[in-house]
């Protein structure tokens, strides 16, 4: 049996679901199973560029990781490239490996270069983003942190002005402040890492395709290596008689949408 | 008219505001008016030492954060020693400050010592409150972090056994770890400074009065100097309409308990 | 009775101790006491942009620490941004507090944005006004450091020429640097931050304000809660007998020029 | 087609091969070829503990990764936990992955803990691996580095006395100074994980499975997604021309052994 | 002709001049020229270990800065391990080097080990010494701060104590905190690193031996080479006219005592 | 007996083994004795600017250094600014001591001055050299690293085009990045460093003269104060019997050339 991954939209809506799942599809191994949902929220948020707009969904991704746990799943992607509630998901997930995008995508990206930037979507991402490269320990790998000046909604709504910020961007990342390869800040950059990476001759590295892939790569680990979470010290789990007194995680968490590929 | 203060225990639970308001009226300006209130949740949580419990305080944390700008209030406190939900909180506030207990209390030890030791209940926060004083930049000013191994839950209910451990890690924390003060790394450990400060001889800072002080400061800055949070850059709310469309934020956010101080 | 306070001008000059003392009486509490000084020293330092010149007044502002613990100051400000002899005179102040305008302005900074910029009078300041943000911990805040390219001296000549550098500098801090408030980095800049903060929308935090409201919070929370500078480890005072064996700080400071607020 | 790796033995001997090549094919994907080798040197190390050994490998393995990316292998595993020559290396592996264990460990550490300790061979090398985590970026990750008191070439020659100093100084790791995960320090500390793992009941990541699997994990990028070292900036290799002016890497390197895995 | 060298004892108290003069006199060049000087205070300081007697000696060591600029000294050493007012001193020091003790010796023990401890009279210094090293990058070089308990004047009163405590502390310094070189944290613990390096079989640096030979080094990098400290930016120096103006530098400064060495 | 020196042009090509000689023959004290030695490698290669080449040169290096133990040299510089392989060497040298450029230069440029740039050949030295300098704990003192687009083989073939761009970039380096001193990354950057300092007007060290000048310093030491390499700890070499028993480093090690000055 394949790995069975779990891909969170971290929005309240559902129009980005399939298109992420095609691309899912395109690359996922074989046997692999996936299941793409996006959250059912009092909100319908279409993004969340906003840091009060990402608090509003760490309920619904806690009450998933833990549910991806009892289900078995192997990983869970939190699929924004804030990494959001990723740490905190991830204490009550069992034995399922949690992620973000931000974490694959650096790990990737000081693997195969010396220097990085981040293309991100406007330049209200780009402290928020930066703390959290600091925390992962890679500023000293930052060569920049460049803003397409699109929004989050309208990556996709013009492909083509999308694309040509990509190259742009990139192009000055890569003459001028030194970078060797090019991370797309944002999971709704997903399909323009491609030509971009032809054009611009460095690895660009897509914020869908790199943690979907770390997460099947954890899955093979945790079944061969018995390597998953750990559950000591600052990664202890509540304990299962306080949530149930607290009354925590009663019945499945439900979802705004769910798309299933096998 | 004096400053507006809004306290929030970050927990599902009334029993802590009674006594945490005590703690405030005592410790108030005489024309400070203050607003402490719990959380309206899904779970009675009665304590957010896990990162799980705390993602579940996020939006109500958020919410009231925009409430308090709205209703005029100087100054929100987040009470809970993680700082939880802080930033997110501040992004929509309005012109109403957002502080947490542990950046209140570190600006004070830095201020009034070399070096300091936070004494916290259980292993289990070290880590998490370490990456935070690190992401305040006082980790070059952080003696040890020692834990009371003892529950938010017990912090009260033996208060002798408490005071004991504080006495005896503080102790420790000066003689062993060159601590110069002492914090009290969690709001539940109030009551307890002053007798600590007294048989330790070093300052001891609470979780309690320190931020509510800081609070009463802010409201003073905001009014005198005009001094609120910035909103550019990484500070930008989200915009109004957006809100609106998302369908964010509507009504008045319902709390748990609410007590008034006036 | 209200928070008593002492502001020393770090200058061998009395000049600026009116206009000081009128800004001071300006926001200072109804009953807060304060006594502005400027010192006596060998010359007539007008100002202390050289490190030389700051080494001068050094003597000094020690002896005025150790006088103001004794006549039961609640907090002295050292009125220079490079906060000179802070950590030293600390050392002899007994239970009153000393702080500076640099770690006052910081604090509040790091309080209501997540990136600042400081306009400093002239490049000369920027390498040790940035050794001391790194020794404070908020160099990963530091958005920028901008020259105004004018002297102390003649901050206050031309305030209208001030004025428009400040805007300008503040203006490009914003825009090319990511800053998210300004912090005026010369106690001299004093008069420019209610207007600026107008006109470029963001906390314009001043130098004698930041610090001078700082020392008032700080004030009462020495009376109400006891929290004054720690007196172990490296904050431990030179032992009484060995000052008198040395014959150091016999008789009061001299100092070039006191006035009085009530 | 599977994977093809290439595992280096840092080593001038030839005994350490085949136990290395059961590990791997236990633990390979069904496609995957590969091929172990060690070096052809001068002398006849049996371990490169101490830096002027390692030295003496730095040409071998240059000269292997070059000859690995004319041969079209997706990644070379450089088998030595100091991760030497790796950057070196991979300046002129052209499309082929080169990675080392302990950027493997540290990465799935990090993701699968907070905090993590190693257990080295002998104090000798942890000054030396200390700094090559602080490269790494994950120096506030570690808990601590702890020595087993077996040099290298004892540790597979007594295996129970291996066994049991991992679990007593990774028992000590997780007690006293908080470590979630441990690394084996050394990739001849291969077949103890396992058994460690379940005793000690956290994550124990050995130095040989790691990075192999890492190695498959990154042949997938490289087939599916393109994505190989970066070749501009410092990833630069030096021209062809140039190479053969000076009369480099002529001819396939010469190893000291070879076995192939299919 | 040789180098030209003043040395500063930076107390207020000639006992310690003939001894330093006697191991300079062993240890320069033949035709090294040096004048050991004492301070002209107000008080008889006889050390400097609090931060607050520290203070009261910058104008001096400033004023002798200057002064050996202006006799063309080759370079001045600020006999203290704080280094104190190095780098005011070196502003005003024309062509003159100014260095410190923890300066000299932090570079010699990085180029001559991995990892240094520093022996300390009391844990007093601890906090600021470790300040200082941070601000001279080498942090991640220390191994630990141990102290001898033994006070600045106590140091030369009972050399076999003090010799017995560097050698323990030393070799637990070794031992359990992994020094690979010893740094004698004080000038008064001149005569003790001989036997001490003998006994400890590790480089035992003393504090008057090494600025005073690093001196020596940069009296020749002036001649030959034409190295002295830069003038620009930062290092700057007040303007002749403007020292006119406030009537600052006039006249020789007083020294406390003065021995010639030829 | 003068100092006994041996410098190590890291290449295969003995044609700057003639110029660097004529440099320090100018410079050396009367009676230091130097041997000029450039590599006997299987490549002729005339720089090592990329990472393949320096590791083709490790052995050599580490063989040359324990041989200059062997032969009682006092120190060895191995002449390349990237510093390769002197850590490794440094541990089979004996009681010689082993130094590079850039730990020279960089300690020399953090006494003359508080902020530096370095002027590197290409863009491509650029990463590495930060992370080294990143290790030598003063990147916080780095203002730039600027390149000269002049490859290490052109330095000093046009030399006026190499003194023009030497002179630009310095400038720019002082006027636009906050420069007080020049460093010349580069130890093919020989002859210009004189002229350029008195243009520029700020110290300009070169590559060559500040390491052999600080080689003769560590002679001096080693001979007057017995400060050599410490062999404990990570400064541990590995055991005779042990290298006997591997059969390295047989017989001299063989160079491309040799010039001796006396």
């Amino acid at each position: 049996m394949g790995a069975r991954i779990l891909w969170v939209n971290t929005v309240g809506w559902e129009a980005y679901d399939q298109p992420i799942a095609d691309v899912l599809s395109a690359i996922k191994a074989k046997d692999t199973e996936v299941e793409v949902v996006s959250l059912s929220l009092a909100g319908r948020l279409t993004h969340v560029e906003y840091r009060a707009y990402e608090a509003l969904t760490y309920p619904a991704i806690v009450g998933l990781a833990r549910d991806a746990g009892q289900r078995d799943f192997d990983a869970m992607v939190v699929g924004c490239f804030y990494d959001p509630a990723v740490k905190e998901a991830r204490e009550v997930s069992g034995r399922t490996h949690v992620i973000g995008p931000m974490l694959a995508a650096v790990q990737l990206a000081t693997t195969v270069a010396n220097r990085f930037s981040v293309l991100v979507t406007r330049r209200k991402c780009i402290d928020q983003m930066t703390d959290r490269i600091r925390e992962y320990g890679a500023a000293h790998r930052l060569a920049s942190m460049r803003d397409l000046q699109i929004g989050v909604e309208s990556l996709q709504k013009d492909p083509n002005a999308t694309a040509r910020a990509i190259i742009e961007q990139g192009r000055r990342a890569i003459d001028e402040d030194g970078a060797e390869a090019i991370l797309l800040g944002c999971t709704c950059e997903f399909g323009f890492h491609e030509e971009a990476q032809q054009i611009l001759g460095v690895p660009v590295i897509d914020a869908v395709s790199a943690p979907f892939k770390l997460a099947e790569h954890l899955a093979g680990l945790k079944r061969q290596l018995g390597w998953v979470p750990s559950r000591v010290g600052s990664c202890e789990p509540p304990p299962e008689d306080e949530i149930d007194r607290f009354g925590l995680f009663q019945g499945p968490v439900s979802v705004g949408n769910r798309i299933l590929l096998t």
